[in-house]
């Protein structure tokens, strides 16, 4: 496939066609929009000819990469500039069609990393409205007419609630199975089994009937919540937005924050945004993340806070750090090893963390917060290894240490180095390092991290705010090992040059099962067992061989299966 | 590879070499039993020159699937012959070397699917020893001296205890990553998280530490319990034993009884055991398992059981039913689908159940109940379409009907037969639906069948003992469906070609998604989790290529990588 000429322009000074995860609700090319009161409507209106790539059209509602980037950018939207909005309607704009998922010519066509990225995104979306819904007081609503296939029923099966037009024609399917021979693996089966609750045996039929259910029977089935007739279902519709709307505690009278265009540079090997500078070094395959700590100390006010709006420090940071993240997942492939280092006041840090913390409960904060705890699931997901460096002039402090706990490694700078006059390296927890960033498996990354030794958290929470040097950080288990000037820089570079030197693929099955210890959820699921195994599925000839599944749809030529299990 | 002639033979009148599961302890090649009271010492002293396959020798204690054979053969035997040990003491027989792992040879010349099964086996192998643990009060202790490398260390892993000589030499580690690009697959990654929990960062040194670990470190890290010198490794183990046997509830008087030669004819497309009768449809891609009910009623007495030993009819079906199941994992490969159908008097069997379940403390019963119990989750992770055909005639009551539980689907003939004098179909509940035969999810089957209708559970309790028809079945929710004479064979026949025609790696993928709704556990996280990602390794080039690790491991030649992410 190549880069489609219709997607948005890459910046300038870039030797290559990037993706680009900026939108803006002006040029979105897939969605509409709509807003009454409590209420938006979102209707998805795939233009078939403004797909990400080149080679295929994106018809009946079909989606790709770059619909689904358009989808994050107006939850996102939906969060920060509507507080207004308690109950969203995904709805389709098109006749007789729902949503016909994942395009298939462009699966087909796509690498193995560029589908496995596309579902990794895809899925975050979806997690997203559900950590919208229950955290953010932002209800979905699914008004089903049309068919509802794959990709797009999982859109459904995300939303709170769904309701079916009864008119005959209007079904949910995941015909993947049967059709394509891979997985719905955007949380389809996980969503079926472990949030709608279908009977497995049912769960197993439904999966394998191509044309879907319908009507009653998907009532009945636990697939749709309602079938309604067409005569009564914008009632139906209207009334299930109220009684969501009553469930949300969103602020009626609020007024939202403008989410402006996210600014960046990019050349050859660096990405420059306003709090995050990434530095690519190609020969070692690893980026460097450096992140800026604030040059303002925080406002007093929570007013304050409303008036900077995107330009709010914790909030632009976890916006570019996000931005940056997604960057370097679908255009650097050969980065493997991901180095977050800090540079800052870590005091200022803990200003902005006590602001953040002191003012929880007001809508804002709480959709920072739930921003900043998406961003670091962003984060722990990633399939590249990830370390921080904690050096002299850092400002892992709060927020910002929470990214050493994301880490597969963490190596700290003990004492000082001669003739620098930084200040000493120093970890500094804050209240936020135990509470709003759970993990995906409903944790927090610290008691994540001492499950074997409970005891260390509330150890550790005895230090809020106190800077820890390297002994003491490493003594309470915050970091992996702490290193003097003698060793620091063999130690740093062997670790690198080693992590290089291992297999891509062990090392990315190695993190997805050592970063999730404890308890899994309904997300740890669908990043865990589902996607492992539609990774597997996306291998296999019987999908993606030149007789598979997947090449041959379309064609009016039956898939050539090798019936062997195993 | 060519199956080894130096392997058990097979039966006469099979027409190819097939993988036997059936072992006893006087042919063993690998393994020493030896017993002193209340502790067995199992010890490991693989034969280089006995691999289950042509091509490669079995180095270092390095195990293949024949070596796991017989060490699962002594399990067993430890369970049901030895009911005075209270603590199995596992170590090596060789000098300097506990276990190397499996052998990287025999991976490298395997195919896929049999790394796949093989893999499989072994965990199932492992968690029995924890399940023994748990439920059946045989604890284990594990003795290293030497290094404990990759599936090595995994097997100490799946003990209670770990006991490691701190000598300068005795090691653990998981080496794969580093060495063969492949994960630590028998379980290693979740009980390194899961069960030592050991902290994220460690976990992920560890597994990049090529030589592994010794001495204090190691019990610092978690990853053994004690670190002894030479000099007192002896006492401590005595003194471990002595402790482990303290809280095991193992009868120190008790007769065991003996796990006689299991008898069985292969033919062609048969398998003809006592009491199951498996039939090969090589043209349909499937196998139907008979299970034939009790020919006689269940003693009256819990002494009588002790009589019949082996030969008590619901623990020989379960040793049947588990080497059909294995057979046609490893044999089979092409049979995609397989039919379970009975045939018997329920109430017979549920005479079997009540005596089972009135006897449910003496110590034979349990390990009875706890094979039931692995048999079941031995057929609730096989790679196969499982249905259960409920026809007239047939006696799925009580334990049997669990495995229409296990199956993705099941189908229930409704009414009578013209002509056909048998009893109508019926399925009929006994208390041992309700408890003893939890799935690895921790639940019972029912339980999570019905995750969404939660009343449906005392519902179906309240029918204990009551036959029930068709209707009254698919009511409750305990069939799919049930079809009348008019609809049964249709139905039938268009379930099993169309599950046929589907793709055989779709199917597994999407089997091992829906079967297992509700919580995880370290045993689910095993078989989902893990598994699938080393699946998905199992495929990829930098493994498994002519120019991967597997491949070039030992050649002095390293790996050449693909350091793409994703």
């Amino acid at each position: 496939m190549t880069y489609n000429a219709l997607s948005p322009s890459s910046d300038s000074g870039e030797s290559r066609r990037l993706i680009d995860f900026r939108r803006s609700p002006e040029t979105y090319r897939h969605w509409k929009l709509r807003f009454a009161g409590e209420v938006a409507e979102l209707a998805m209106d795939v233009d078939e000819n403004a797909g990400l790539f080149e080679g295929y059209q994106l018809k009946l509602n079909s989606y790709d990469l770059g619909v689904d980037i358009e989808l994050a950018d107006a939850l996102q939207r939906l969060r920060f500039e509507h507080p207004e909005v308690k109950v969203v309607i995904l709805k389709s704009a098109k006749d007789k069609v729902f949503c016909a998922g994942a395009n298939i010519r462009m699966l087909a066509g796509a690498t193995h990393s560029h589908k496995v990225n596309f579902c990794k995104f895809t899925n975050e979306t979806r997690n997203g409205m559900e950590d919208s819904s229950e955290f953010s007081g932002q209800k979905f609503l699914c008004a089903i007419r049309g068919t509802a296939a794959g990709g797009g029923y999982e859109l459904a099966l995300a939303c709170d609630r769904i309701i079916l037009a009864d008119d005959g024609a209007s079904t949910v399917s995941l015909p993947e199975i049967p059709l394509l021979a891979v997985l719905p693996g955007t949380g389809g089966l996980t969503r079926v089994t472990d949030k709608r609750k279908v009977r497995r045996d049912r769960a197993d039929a439904f999966c394998t009937i191509e044309e879907g259910v319908k009507g009653q029977r998907a009532v009945e089935w636990r697939l749709v919540d309602q079938s309604v007739p067409n005569s009564k279902f914008d009632a139906a519709l209207a009334e299930a937005a109220r009684q969501l709307a009553a469930t949300s505690d969103r602020p009626p009278d609020a007024k939202g924050i403008a989410l402006g265009p996210l600014q960046r540079t990019i050349t050859k090997n660096a990405v420059t945004y306003s709090t995050v500078k990434v530095e690519i070094d190609r020969a070692g395959r690893g980026a460097t993340i450096l992140i800026l700590g604030p040059t303002n100390p925080p406002p007093a006010a929570v007013e304050a806070i409303h008036a900077q709006g995107a330009d709010f420090y914790p909030l632009r940071l976890s916006c570019e750090l996000d931005d940056a993240i997604l960057h370097l997942r679908l255009n650097e492939l050969e980065i493997g090893t991901l180095v977050f280092k800090s540079q800052g006041d870590p005091a200022q840090v803990m200003a902005y963390d006590a602001l953040l913390a002191a003012n929880s409960s007001n809508w804002l904060v709480r959709e920072i917060l739930n921003n900043w705890k998406r961003v670091l699931k962003r984060i722990d997901v990633t399939s590249r290894s990830l370390v921080t460096l904690i050096e002299p002039g850092s400002c892992f402090a709060g927020t910002l240490a929470e990214i050493i706990f994301a880490c597969d490694r963490a190596f700290m700078f003990s004492g000082r180095m001669k003739g620098d006059n930084r200040p000493e390296a120093a970890v500094t927890l804050s209240l936020l390092n135990f509470g709003p960033y759970p993990m995906s498996n409903g944790l927090t990354r610290l008691a994540t991290r001492f499950l074997g030794e409970p005891e260390s958290v509330p150890k550790a929470k005895t230090t809020v705010g106190q800077p820890l040097d390297g002994s003491d950080a490493a003594n309470l288990g915050l970091v992996s090992e702490a290193y003097d000037e003698v060793d620091w820089d063999d130690e740093v570079r062997i670790f690198t040059e080693e992590r290089a030197s291992f297999s891509a693929d062990g090392l990315t099955g190695l993190e997805a099962n050592l970063r999730f210890a404890g308890p899994e959820t309904m997300e740890t699921k669908i990043f865990g067992r589902l996607t492992a195994w539609q990774n597997w599925i996306f291998q296999r000839p019987n999908a993606v061989g030149a007789a598979g599944a997947l090449k041959r749809y379309g064609t009016g030529v039956k898939a050539d299966f090798n019936p062997e299990r195993g």
